[in-house]
């Protein structure tokens, strides 16, 4: 019963449907045909009326229908992904109607190699026809039109999961309003493929020999192990800790403990899994190619409708961060909707099913802001540092950048913080919000925010967006600790039409007395860092800002010198009385 | 004949030599004895007169004692170490006399589990005893013994070749005058051990149903090859290259070129290596583990008397340079003669077969210098920039350094460029010189001039190196570049007696007036930077340095304020008319 299961959906029953017959076939990538299929599948929480409340969850290579809840009462263990759903998780059922259904090709439940082939009464086995990541996505489409399903809030994937997220959102752009692809890639490289063929190439040896090839499933399983796993995960869980004694035994068995904690993934697997399943399963991660089928990145993701995000973990040594950041770049280039974080954590590629704090409040935020955008309330002190104490930066007065924009225009934020800036934009003047942010806990703010934020180190370059993608490009007291600070105000002017630039005047007055009369480096209110704990690793004033913009072609467009924050600019001697200024500026 | 192959060694002969008797059986590690034992080995080049010319190479898991020329006019290819070892290259085989014999339990001519067990007349298999690294080591003294070779130059190996140099070093210190350890680990971690057992378990599995167990030692080789290659390099080999057509077959063959290039790798491999000799390699390097064999890796090194240069490669991930950085930080901790550089390398963990040009001249500076002491000469201007182009510092007087700096003392230079000035020092004051340094090429440079260097970022810390390990350290026109120049300078004060650091003066009456008058950033000789070019990202005058120390608890000891680089000192009124300072300065 769900109730003596707190946050979880309960008993769930994996149903099994029709939805392909023998007497038509349906037609696969590879050309052939197969019929019949059926799939199995699982639903949690409730269709709502208008039915834009439905969640689909994709599943990865060894996964199946059964994502959350448990399936009997002497279930021990929940479904895969039970950490992510369930009432008030991240993929919440009391909001979502959440449906995951086991793919095709898979041995729990939907047709694979394992089912009965028609032609012979017997297995398919290595009958079974080819099959792609599209044929997947494809066959779960009919189980969608089966139960009726008209529209997806969100599809949801970790890893394989992910590539059938993004094969639905280029394939279905009217049905798919967002797309979370996890911990994925649009094509695997040549150390994954590699990976995949020494396995399928053990399970091959085997499998001339003995059937089912058990124990070449089990050398497959060990080899996927270790590329899910990342070295300092393995490192701390087993070193090189020995499983029984403190010595060594001299023999070939196994005796370190990561040696029998593999031995038992692949024993514990070839139990569970067909190695049938696993070959035609990993040759379609292999095949998985957006750019081979479409033409390229960018031209398969040209029509997708969907507010995208891309999520990552640094440690992910088998589909990287920088997988993932082509897709970004890639969305970025179409001025797609998207946002990308890439979590910190050290689990690797498993860290999808392993990471529910930091994953789960990128989930949630973005179902829930997808479903509906979030309400705008002005915070009372719009925070000067922007929730952003890592840095202490000292921020000028919003309400003066606000002034230099005009409405519905696309603006990007660099630094965004959590997005307040960007908000107060999006309500006032209607503008197309994008932000740039380095602090993960800030993305994470963002996304919770509604605003399609980009979790980078501007330094690392804008070259992926196309030129005046953005009407303005915000660069608010960021601009003086910028290891290069030239290369990013030259690439945001080709980004945007117009850059508006606020920093610290190192000419102000007070510096100046600081280091003529008292022969110090400054500090001020403005500047209150000591000279060797400073975030502002450039100084300037007005002039040399002035100066600069001479020499890298920009037009001065506007320039408001302050004191402080004051609202109000300073007319007389700007270098000398202006403690900080905001220029707006262009390309000449 | 030699005369054909340019700079190559020519033909050479493989000899074997009984080293042990089947009735004096050589005792070991694990208890068991074995015997009888032969060795084979190739020589090249000459034993000079002195008998202190010999170069022992250690081969990796694959290589054997062929490790340069050919062994007949056939032979299609050379040693598997020729691009090092040859008349004129880094192994200099016109100099020196080099020596590689193939290691205990391997199948190229030296005894192991293909070997004829005397107590059934049949191959060992798997009755071959356990062995270990230093049961390697043990037969490679015995091969020098009947050489009559007393004392070694240098041992040099890379991979496994680097765990017996580690094994030489700690067990004959006397005999080793230098060691040089190359893509090596003093313990494999988790991953390494994971990648080995599952390689090990496919070749087990096999030998139930096979002997010789071909299959299973295909998979081993080919999970083996894809750990020794880095991503990138099979990204840009190989990428997602099909074999012979431009679309996919759908079928289970091996149709992406990188499994057709791993299947070859297996293939071949299982021609010409034995499956037993692989378990029992890979069983002998998951054991080595200096750290349980000596109590830890300090204790390990302790004894050791050798002049080590370690060497790991930015993209190996099987043997990462943070291992290789561990076995440097305990011998920097006990006060042992080190020299590290990490190149920078697309080829992963097989870069030490294929870098001959950066690892080459690191060779071959280490190997000369350790051999004769280079011979100072005084550069006629001593440059300002000592080489290091990449910042274009400027640099203080070298002379006024030395005037701070009692003779015979020991003296680290952070940021050494070439090392000229240490040069300087050992020539004039007899010091004991060790350098940090982050550019590669001027790491290279201090190798060959004899210097021992660490290639190291000095932002990443010191900690490794023991309280008062310095009586000088010098600091020289770096502070103010540094990210964060206060755990530097107190990271020195705990490291060094003594802090000698010197820094432009912010506050030099240009700069005052410069800001003051012009309201600019300062530009002068001294500090001819633009304000978002420069890599002083910290502004510093005499005044702020002073309240510094007074802040970290340094005391000063002595100031020498200077223009420009007059070595004449600045009497009135220091922080307006000095452009740089030097001070000497100690803990309170």
């Amino acid at each position: 019963m769900a109730e003596d299961k707190i946050g979880s959906v309960g008993i769930v029953e994996t149903k099994t449907v029709r939805l392909v017959e023998a007497d038509e076939p349906l037609k696969l990538t590879s050309g052939k045909s197969l019929g019949p299929i059926d799939a199995a599948y699982e639903t949690y929480g409730q269709l709502n009326s208008a039915g834009d409340n439905v969640v689909l969850v994709c599943h990865a290579l060894s996964g199946s229908a059964h994502a959350a809840g448990f399936n009997s009462r002497d279930d021990k263990k929940p479904g895969w992904w039970d950490i992510m759903i369930g009432p008030g998780k991240a993929i919440d059922t009391n909001k979502y109607f959440v449906i995951c259904s086991n793919f095709l090709g898979s041995c729990s439940g939907t047709t694979g190699p394992g089912s009965i082939n028609p032609a012979t009464g017997k297995p398919y086995h290595l009958d079974f026809p080819m099959i792609t990541i599209a044929d997947m996505v494809r066959v779960q489409k009919l189980v969608l039109d089966k139960l009726g399903i008209k529209q997806l809030l969100a599809v949801i994937g970790g890893s394989m999961g992910g590539m059938q997220v993004l094969q639905w959102a280029i394939e279905y752009p009217q049905i798919v309003k967002s797309a979370i692809v996890i911990a994925a890639t649009s094509k695997l490289g040549a150390q994954a493929i590699a990976f995949d063929a020494v396995g399928r190439n053990a399970i091959m040896s085997d499998i001339q020999a003995d059937r089912p090839p058990k124990k070449g499933l089990a050398t497959a399983r060990m080899i996927g192990h270790i590329t899910y796993l990342s070295e300092q995960s393995m490192r701390e869980k087993f070193g090189r800790e020995l499983r029984s004694t403190e010595k060594y035994s001299y023999d070939l068995g196994a005796e370190f403990s990561v040696e029998t904690y593999l031995d038992h993934q692949g024993q514990s697997f070839v139990e569970r899994f067909d190695a049938d399943s696993y070959l035609y399963i990993t040759k379609a991660m292999d095949y998985f190619d957006i750019e081979k089928d479409y033409g390229s990145l960018q031209k398969a993701l040209a029509e997708t409708k969907s507010r995208f995000m891309i999520v990552s973990f640094t440690s992910d040594w088998l589909f990287t961060p920088a997988q993932s950041e082509e897709i970004v770049n890639a969305l970025v280039a179409q001025r797609k909707p998207v946002s990308y974080c890439n979590i910190s954590s050290p689990y690797g590629h498993d860290a999808f099913l392993l990471e529910p704090e930091a994953l789960g409040s990128l989930l949630s935020g973005f179902l829930s802001t997808t479903m509906e955008k979030p309400k705008f309330e002005k915070p009372a002190v719009v925070s000067a540092a922007k929730g952003f104490d890592r840095i202490k930066r000292v921020r000028v007065d919003y309400e003066l950048i606000e002034s230099l924009i005009k409405p519905n225009s696309r603006v990007l934020d660099v630094g965004c913080g959590d997005g307040q800036l960007l908000l107060g934009l999006q309500h006032d003047k209607n503008i197309i919000a994008e932000g740039i942010e380095v602090d993960q806990r800030l993305v994470s703010q963002c996304v919770n925010n509604g605003i399609n934020i980009i979790h980078r180190d501007i330094e690392r370059g804008l070259k992926h967006y196309p030129a005046d993608t953005f009407d303005y490009a915000i660069l608010s007291q960021t601009l003086q600790t910028l290891k290069n600070p030239k290369q990013v105000f030259v690439e945001l002017l080709q980004v945007s039409h117009k850059v508006i630039v606020s920093f610290p005047n190192f000419a102000y007055w007070r510096c100046r007395a600081n280091l003529f009369f008292a022969g110090k480096a400054p500090r001020t209110k403005q500047l209150p860092f000591r000279w060797y704990d400073t975030p502002n690793i450039h100084v300037l004033s007005l002039k040399d800002f002035e100066d600069f913009c001479d020499e890298v072609g920009a037009k001065i467009e506007q320039k408001i010198p302050l004191i402080g924050n004051r609202a109000s600019p300073v007319k007389f001697a700007p270098n000398i009385f202006a403690e900080q200024a905001i220029y707006l500026t262009s390309k000449k």
